[in-house]
Parts: structure tokens; sequence; C-alpha cells
């Protein structure tokens, strides 16, 4: 099966973290290189990478703070402590405390256990490598379960992106002879689903086509939908998720036509509910004006949340890989 | 009343239709000059008008068709007929065949009163600015009724563009000291809410702020919504009505949050019921590209549904005109 780069977005080379560019993508392929926390910092909140994405970059950012601490163990807790409260502050919607809530734990044991810098550099090394090829592992099977949900003849709705796994579940399906196509949304404000969606489904031999965020429910009227599937960024002890704006609106279009709904998602229980998410409300520049050129008259305002909140209800089915420890 | 460009955005000099470049809003306010039937087609088929502005274009076209003519009045039935079929083949959603056929009969009427070209032409002429002015009352009065449908602190929802009439509305609320918000949608992938609704909501005082189309569930959600108010390019006789596409989507989102859904309404009888209505279907470069530069990764496809169809029974209220006779 070929990767999609979106699959995995960041890369660990020597002292310097690559991280793909995805604002740049599909014009050109460019890595962006992080050599540490602030950079990291800086990639997240611009959204050079998103989604899973941020996981990686929080992971590899760990590294790099090992690979420059040279002090005391003492002295690697408190810049590791230092690093997982710039990355949880980057952004406030994918759960990036609970994520590095997982090393600081590590350390945390480390340090309890009397290890020296070495040893617990050692430790810490292995266990987020070992996390990661982990997840890895889980993520490319939840790829073959992806492709085990779609039908020959499926048309799939899809909205934003979700990090190469659906690209890849559609190679499976072109290799079991299952005929998909793919219809993916724009995505406003971020133009994701353009921008990354079509590419790498397009990259990977997939099936398919670009509507405007505004079509899904003629879509669906039209009967031109079999499945929906969309990612998730942060998961709720009750099953509510949230995920990129629109995907609600999606949720409850999907309902009313009764066409399934899936989510791939990353179960949690330290929210309860999908109103306690905090949900990012970004700057409307991306509303405002397209790349540098202003689109809409002076003065007028724009609100753009970040994110939307899908219940669990609308949510046919979860597609669950299980990220943290 | 101070009125809105949009809201009579084609006017009559001389010889000469000047037809406001919606395309150019907000950027600047140019008029383009339409000397015949091809210069009409022709901005109505780039967008350059829309909505309302084609009901104007059509009729103005026919007095350019007047001002031409020369021979006898059997050739000016000929050279109406054929800015008819002209006009009537120019886009298939708004109902061009029904407003020129109020000008054909006309014209047959003057026939068979065996009228030579001098009377038929200024028959014609005074009614086609007789009906003209009769529309432009209706439409004063309709906005009048929008404002008395908007309760002080409402906040209103609205898509694509309702040509000025909202805007009109919205002093008049200002006036009765109403407070009321706009939430405009952006409507790709044309964007008429950013670049005409917020505009003239705008220049004309109101307070609005730009969404994305995916936002709408999200403020429904979030009970940020009281109204939803919305045009429509045509209705049936069920009460079906055809609008910009996304409009349907945000009629079942209204309706799951009980959210009164008002629709400005043409109402007609030539067609039975929405799925009969033809739906223009665009060419995708829209979707695929922003101004010039393309955004989308080379051999993607989009499909670019201009218009969806909303069924009676989730418009709440149709606030009506009658256009034709």
């Amino acid at each position: 099966m070929k990767e999609s780069p979106l699959f995995w977005p960041a890369q660990l080379k020597g002292r310097t973290l690559l991280v793909l560019d995805e604002t740049l993508i599909p014009k050109k392929i460019h890595y962006i290189k992080v050599k540490g926390t602030n950079d990291a910092v800086r990639v997240i909140r611009q959204m050079k990478t998103r989604a899973f994405g941020q996981f990686l970059v929080v992971f590899n950012t760990f590294l790099l703070t090992l690979k420059t601490s040279s002090e005391t163990s003492q002295v690697l807790m408190k810049e590791i402590k230092k690093t997982a409260q710039a990355l949880n502050n980057s952004r406030p919607t994918f759960p990036f405390g609970e994520v590095t809530a997982v090393v600081v734990n590590w350390a945390q044991i480390a340090l309890d256990h009397g290890q020296e810098l070495p040893a617990m550099k050692r430790f810490l090394e292995k266990n987020i490598q070992g996390y990661l090829q982990g997840i890895r592992h889980r993520r490319l099977a939840r790829v073959a379960q992806i492709a085990s949900v779609i039908e020959d003849g499926d048309r799939i709705l899809t909205h934003c992106n979700v990090s190469g796994e659906l690209a890849m579940a559609a190679q499976i399906c072109q290799q079991s002879n299952k005929r998909v196509h793919f219809f993916a949304t724009e995505t406003r404000p971020f133009f994701q689903g353009t921008k990354l969606t079509c590419w790498e489904l397009q990259k990977l031999g997939a099936n398919v086509t670009l509507v405007a965020d505004n079509a899904v429910g003629s879509l669906l009227q039209d009967g031109l939908v079999d499945k929906v599937i969309v990612g998730s960024d942060r998961s709720c002890a009750n099953g509510d998720i949230a995920n990129k704006i629109g995907t609600y609106q999606i949720a409850v279009l999907a309902k009313e036509f009764g066409v399934p709904f899936f989510a791939l998602t990353q179960p949690s229980t330290r929210i309860a509910r999908g109103e306690d998410i905090p949900i990012e409300i970004r700057d409307p520049h991306e509303l405002l004006q397209f790349g540098k050129r202003k689109i809409v008259a002076g003065g007028v305002r724009g609100f753009y949340p970040g994110f939307d909140v899908t219940p669990r209800e609308l949510i046919g089915k979860s597609i669950a890989i299980h990220v943290q420890s």
C-alpha cells in the first residue's frame, strides 16, 4: 500500500523535526524545519500541520527537548513540563493536554525511580518511539477497517481531511475491486477538502469530486451519497465528538436521509460531553480575505469557530483507535 | 429610506442598459454597458447580474429591442420572440420563460389589435415601464413586510443575497429602534454573501457578521439565530422553491431547531413542484480555482449545482410578491 504524505506528516531527522507544510499543498510539498518548542507551537498555531500532524509534532517536540537538555533529571523534568505547557496553550480544541500528559507522566515515573539524566533520556525516547510505532500500527489497522465498511459502488462523502486514512482505505478498496466514488467538501474557510483531501485521494488513484460545503444537502436530497466518513479532533466520555466546523450540520443532514455517518475517533473519558469541549475561535481573516486579497467590504466582521460538536446520537458508528495510554 | 444599489441594479440610459457588475463588488461599483440581446445574455450567463437583476435585464432588453426595430409590427414581433428565445436559453433555473412570456403576450395583443409599429412600440414601452414600476412598489412594500416580521433583538441568518430588500428592511428596523444582528453566509462558490450581502448591509448601517457556510449548524446549535430569511429564484404551484445552493440544508437545520424560516417568493403555478424545476449545473471552475488561481490538484473534478430545492413544508412563511401578470 502506498502511503499518503498526510498519513505521517512529521519526521525527526537528527535535531530537526521536518513538518509537512499542509498550507502549500497541492502547490508544493515542502517540509518546515522545526528546531524546538517555539517552532512547534508556531506550525500548530498557523495550521501548517493539523489533525494527526499535531499529535506527531507533540511527541517529536519532546524528543527535541530530550536532545537539547544536558543538565540533570530534575532540570529535564522542568523542561518537559515547560514544553508541555507551551504545546497545551497552542490551540484549544485538540486535546494537547491529554497527549502531553502521557510524556509528563513517563518523566515522573523516571524521576520517581531515581533515574539519572542519560537513563531518563533513554527511557523517554524508547517510550515515545514505541508509542508512535503503536499508533502507526493502529492507524494502519483502522485504514483496513475503513476499507471494510466501504461497499462496492459506494458514494462516500467526506469533510475536511482525515490525514491519509481515507485515501489509503480507497487503495485497499481498489485492490479488492470495490468501485468507490468520493465527494470531498471544500471545507471553508481553510479549504482542507479542496487542497488536501482531493489531492491525496487523486494521488492514490481514487475517484474524487469536489463540492461546495453548500451542496451537501442537495447531494443527499438527490440520493447521491451512500455513506459519510469524517474524522474527529476530540472525543468525550459520552461519545460526542468535536471535528472541523461543518461536521455537525453534515451529521444532521445524513440523519435526515438515513445515510450512515461514520466517525474516526480517538476515545477519551477526560471530557464528559461535547458542550464541555473548548471550541477554538480563530482569527476571521480566513473568511475576510483570500490569501492576501480582501474579499469583503471594509469593516465587516467575521465569526470563525474552528470546530463544532456532533453528539453521539448522530454518529452511526465510531471507528476508534485508542491513542492515550 | 436609502436604497441599496442592489435593489435596482439595472437602468436604461438612452439606447444603453447600465447593469451593475456584481462580480466587482465590494471592490468597485461599475456598470456594464448592455447594447442589445447578446450583451444581455452574456451578463446573465457570467452572473454579472443575478436574482432580481435578471428580471430587470429581461424587461429592459425588450426596451432595447423596441428602440432598434424600425420595420413593421410583424418584424418587431419576430424580434421580440427572438429576444425572448435568447433570454430563455441564458440560464435554466430562473423562470426566464415566464418573464419573457409577459412581453411576448403584450406584443401578441398589439398585433391582434392591428397596431402599426409606432403604436405597438408605445404600447409595449408603456406596459413594460408600468410593469416595472408596479414591481418596484411591490418590492418596496415587501421591504416593509420583512421589517415587520423582524423583532427587537433578532439575530437573522441570511444566505446568498436578496437584492437590497433585507438591507433596506434593516434600515426600517433601525428607524423604529429595533436592534437587529445579521449573520451572512459566505455562499460558496460565488461568495454572494461575502461580497454582496455584507457590503450592502454594512453600507446601509446594519450590523452584520460573516460566517462560513459550514458554521450554520453550529450557530443554530449555540442558539445564536432567531430567524432565517432567504430569497428564491423560482416558486412552484405547491409552494416549493428553488434558491441558491445551500438554502435547502439551512432550511433542514432551521427546522431541526424550530427556528422560523422565511422565504421571499414570487409565486407561480407554471411548475407543479420542486423536483420539476430544472437545476442549473454550472462550470465547476468556481470551485476549482479562486479568481485565476487554481486551488485544487490537477485532474480533480468539481460538481457545482447552482441551486437547490426547498420543499414547502420547510418554509415557515413565504413573503410573496406576484411578478407575473
